[in-house]
């Protein structure tokens, strides 16, 4: 690295082997910057396991020299850990004014807010943070108020698009400001850092506006039904326009499930959405109207267990049950992992009757190749991060930053905790930082690892089996027990000769230890874990975890 | 039900609920066959479940009059429970030659291959079954060799599709024996049972050949790499068309995955698959060809933990690395439910600089609407019953019959252990007997239900607190403990503090229960449980299961 030239670092410590813990810390100067920090949500080995926040290590040991957060748009795996970050990291939040209503939603439920400076941002503001000055550029998303960052530095500009697509006809708002993006370009671009979630798919990302019309299309065919539409809590657009469709056909709307009656309340006190006095009405109203006059609009679009759609499929639902002739419509695709669950709800409200329409209703929120071509093209940057996606959606993303001029060796595919220093005549990471997830399971955070997750793996694969015995101080005699106590295992009434094989094969191996003068616990231990856990191999192929305890008298 | 008139009963024993098992009985006068034997695969929900067999307590009570088992093709979900079933359900097995060699390699596993009596039957072959014949017509499908049935009985003639799809120009062997559904549907056909799996796709399903085509490009693309391709086990057609392109491009070809050398050797003796001498290579040869002169055909297509690929991915294969510059195909859709695990193992190969393809080299071995809808044109069936498929497909299915002219109470979607009674003038289900999924896991059959899954799911999500202690019989004197010891629950080391303020709790509720003059052991051990539950509740939110113990010395 030439050190008389300034250099700026780019650090991201969450967000991209585990999807979704967006956080990237940005260091020049004296000056650190972080934009994003969202969680991940747990992958199926983390059982047990509620999500995942970012270690943010590096942060703590450098905290004097934190100016900001900087946030890009409200959704959780942008935002989700502040709750959790700010207990240690108590630096002002820099947000546009929905990001932040929703910011600040959560900071009160945490008790948060009263503690931390926040600051609303506008498109076109520019932020001074250190020796960073932070401007915000409007963009399209999934979500209102999404921002792309221009971030100048001593270095150079960096381009950091958070996630987006290009949307000329959005739904609230304007389209994404592709001049801005344009003039950054001519005023040179040392890094582009863009989202590469749909990097792999082809041409460009449909307008927002398309679902629209098959909205009123669907409405029109099922004039008679009750319409129940899933979407997700935090697409205002989407209940926009379900909500616009409603109201041409003289539909009510009742809204259920508490992230998308929180999230609806926001956007309409803002004026991010509207709606026709008398529109909504409370769910307890429902059955005053016929079906035709009705659309409830909830969440569950993913088979999330015990959201409203699937509680109503499951007929768990309090308040809606599911009756033939209802058209219900899933205004989403399930996100990778969770294709079975929803196919389940599919299947349960097929056999309640209803008439399921899962097509033509969902676009996405994020740009595809042809839109990211135009981005690289717009911003002609110096060196290309891809950021936003998994390993095989980055590597999309690198191969369009090649095939739009930049060359290979500027193209930086990061990993966790890689420290990329950068100036107009060098980039390379120069080191590697604590980055990582840490897991919070209810209120504790961090205090699961890789230990208590494989005996929990090892517990539901296999269930349990817990041997007690009372033995006599010194003398080591039994005084109670050896008593085996199993959950998970089997079915104890049905399995009795099994379990009674069990109890000997146990008490031969304790008494045979004392016959032959063993007094070291452990090793009793062992050799009647030992010896079942064979017997029990060699009898039904199956390997509990099993616990012997002794108790001293 | 009109007495005079013969009719038949149809009664599907599982499959219907849980992909994957299917077995259906015929029964009409005092005979029954039984069509197809299969298992399912477990959900995410079976934890530690290796797999699930039908529960035959209906063919166990009717043994005397069990014909036979009549078998459509050789894939798990229609052959995999024979050696379950047969112990108890041991009649003669009927199938096409590599069908049976297939079920014969399963026997001679299973030590069943000289206590059963199999017949291998040819395409166009009738077989006399009590007051069945049964005669097997030519399918196409995934797997050389497939079925459908045209079962005679005396109340009309039932057509059961077996898995298939159309296929005019296979890869090996002929088409799918059109001209004969079109004959049956001449002579009048009773009820239609019909493959359900792509009953929602569009248009017709595209012939295996086309496979090759992409294979060609791809080797020609490729030249210079070493190329491996993961697909399923059972698809010869598939193995053979990687051969064919590997020969003609002057590769060899080595074969990695326990369950694919199987199959290949099965289909190579039989004349199924055919190979230049010399094409094949072991493992431990590859590494005497240059890259550019191998294709290595492996397992693994579907994410699968310890299948070849993922072990490659992993780094964990013990002969093969995967090294940058290798082309690795996947010749296979991701099953709903293995998106993640696929994803993975995609990621992986990506990070190990591969070049990951999987595009154009798979395509269905089931009929879709359009394909559907020809059988139903030749047979013009009276009664149609949707087989195979989730609810949603045999919905799909269902619509497509009415489309083409069968009435809509003559179309039946059954439920597992319903009895469909069927003659010219009558179809109704007019009883329900015992069927559904039995859990295996390890050696186990059946000891595994609902209670022992949920304590294994509560020991997965929530860890273990085992509390034990020792009192002296009648005076109630605590002689050692509490002691409290946990697994899955925290990491005890960094949570020293929260496990001794637990251990006040229990020691606490123990000496107030005593104190009080209580002497039911349930009712210490609850009080203990409670308080304990309590506190972790109100601490940290989580809800371990809890384990007291009481050892009476």
């Amino acid at each position: 690295m030439n050190q008389l030239q300034p250099s700026v670092k780019i650090i991201p410590l969450g967000g991209l082997e585990q999807i979704g813990m967006n956080i990237t810390a940005f260091e020049c100067d004296g000056s650190i910057i972080v934009v994003d920090c969202g969680l991940a949500f747990p992958s199926d080995e983390m059982l047990g396991i509620d999500s995942v926040i970012p270690d943010v290590t590096y942060l703590k040991e450098n905290l004097d020299r934190i100016e900001a957060f900087v946030i890009t748009h409200g959704h959780e795996d942008h935002i989700g850990a502040l709750p959790y970050i700010l207990k240690d990291v108590n630096v002002p939040i820099y947000a546009t004014r929905l990001t932040m209503a929703i910011i600040d939603h959560k900071l009160e439920e945490s008790n948060l807010l009263d503690v931390t400076e926040r600051y609303i941002v506008n498109y076109g503001d520019v932020v001074e943070l250190g020796c960073f000055d932070v401007e915000f550029i409007r963009t399209n998303h999934s979500i209102a108020d999404a921002a792309a960052l221009a971030i100048y530095t001593p270095a150079g500009i960096i381009v950091h698009t958070g996630d987006f697509k290009i949307d000329y006809t959005p739904v609230y708002g304007d389209a994404i400001n592709l001049q801005r993006f344009g003039e950054l370009g001519q005023m040179g671009v040392l890094a582009l850092l863009s989202d590469s979630t749909n990097a792999m798919r082809q041409g460009n990302t449909m307008s927002e506006r398309t679902v629209g019309k098959s909205f009123d299309k669907i409405f029109k065919e099922n004039a008679t039904s009750r319409i129940i539409v899933a979407t997700f809590a935090s697409n205002v657009d989407r209940v926009q326009q379900i909500i616009n469709t409603a109201e041409k056909y003289g539909r009510k709307v009742c809204v259920d499930g508490r992230s998308m009656v929180t999230i609806i309340n926001l956007a309409l006190e803002l004026g991010y959405m509207h709606m026709e006095e008398g529109t909504l009405i409370d769910i307890d109203e429902v059955k005053n109207y016929p079906d035709e006059k009705i659309v409830l609009i909830c969440t569950g679009s993913q088979g999330e267990e015990m959201a409203a759609l699937s509680r109503m499929a499951a007929s768990i639902h309090r308040k809606i049950s599911i009756q033939p002739g209802d058209t219900v419509i899933f205004s989403s695709n399930p996100i990778p992992g969770n294709e079975k669950p929803v196919s389940r709800v599919i299947n349960e409200l097929s056999m309640k009757g209803a008439n399921v329409i899962f097509q033509d209703t969902h676009v996405s929120g994020h740009a595809s190749s042809e839109d990211l071509k135009l981005i690289y093209a717009l911003t002609n940057p110096r060196y290309a991060v891809p950021m936003h996606g998994e390993y095989r959606h980055r590597m999309a993303n690198a191969e369009i930053a090649e095939d739009l001029g930049v060359a290979k060796n500027d193209i930086f595919i990061l990993t966790s905790g890689d420290v990329l220093e950068l100036n107009e005549e060098f980039g390379e990471v120069v080191d590697h930082v604590t980055a990582g997830g840490i897991l919070v399971d209810g209120l504790g955070v961090g205090d699961v690892g890789n230990i208590v997750l494989r005996d929990r793996q090892m517990l539901a694969e296999n269930g349990l089996i817990v041997i007690v015995m009372t033995l006599e101080r010194f003398s080591n005699q039994v005084l109670a027990g050896p008593d085996i106590i199993s959950r998970g295992f089997v079915y104890v009434r049905e399995s009795e000769e099994l379990m009674e094989e069990a109890a000997d094969v146990v008490s031969n191996a304790l008494y045979n230890c004392l016959d032959n003068g063993v007094s070291d616990w452990t090793k009793i231990k062992t050799e009647i874990k030992d010896s079942l856990s064979n017997f029990l191999w060699k009898k039904m192929k199956r390997n509990p975890v099993i616990l012997p305890i002794i108790m001293e008298v």
